[in-house]
């Protein structure tokens, strides 16, 4: 059993979601997005670290996942998201949270069962697989998918292992 | 007077430069480098978040200024570069002080007289300017330029406020 927590940082908005992994089962505690919009930019950042670590107070997660950025649109949309990012791996490594990282490739193909789903997707099975009354936010979706991500890897990790195979870096290499 | 902390971040390299200013007269405090190399990337944030955090504490600065980024060289280093800048800026916020930034063109004008200055005139002035036995490390002497900025900006934002002049973001404005 562990609680994971997923993230999905963003300039404007940084999506979150926060879930129970048992075995195969995965229950829904929480998810929503942290919105800080036009305020000065050491505010954002500060406003992204502290909600995560109120929310990591809140439900004391094992296990911290976030996506991995490959290719970034531009310099400045990249300097802006680094930032975001900086201040949210920051928050849960300042928890004593291990940070996991996830591209948005595996995060499809764990979740959707193909590396080039689009968003409603993602949203659309996201909401399947934690039996959501309704259809989460596109950020809070993307979060939700990321636990959900890290706790299927955690899984065929822990079944590689019993089985005698290497784990490094998140991903499963065969001996 | 007041203690200034200046902060230059890199992905690899951050350099910080902590002085003391009291009207016209610098005095040079600490500078260094938070070097984090080959750690895995939440380690280096977190190396960055909590150093500065040390030195904040040990030095108590009353200001935080950083150097602004306008045009960073492509999306990946901008990416690493944002990461490295959130972990010091929040470091610097949850500590309570407000960030200052500063472009790379008014440091130079700040401390060398021209914004088309150098990396080695730079180390030159610094060493100067706060009577140093030894150029300082490249990392640190721009931090300490940063500061050096921010004082010498504090300076002219006093100078114009008693003479009744409007400011915003750190830029003198003439009523």
């Amino acid at each position: 059993m562990a609680i994971i927590m997923g993230v999905d940082p963003g300039s404007r908005i940084t999506g979150y979601g926060i879930i129970r992994a048992e075995g195969r089962t995965m229950e829904y505690l929480d998810s929503g997005c942290i919105r800080v919009g036009e305020k000065p930019m050491a505010e954002r950042l500060q406003t992204i670290f502290h909600s995560l670590a109120l929310l990591i107070g809140e439900y004391r997660p094992e296990e911290f996942a976030i996506e991995q950025v490959f290719m970034a649109r531009n310099p400045d949309s990249a300097l802006k998201l680094g930032q975001a990012r900086g201040a949210a791996i920051v928050s849960a490594a300042n928890s004593g949270l291990a940070v996991h990282e996830y591209s948005a490739r595996q995060v499809k193909q764990a979740v959707v069962g193909t590396g080039g789903a689009d968003k409603s997707q993602v949203q659309h099975m996201v909401q399947a697989l934690l039996s959501l009354s309704r259809k989460p936010q596109a950020d809070a979706a993307d979060a939700l998918a990321i636990a959900l991500c890290h706790a299927h890897m955690n899984q065929s990790v822990l079944r590689v292992a019993r089985t005698g195979g290497r784990v490094r870096s998140g991903r499963v290499r065969q001996p």
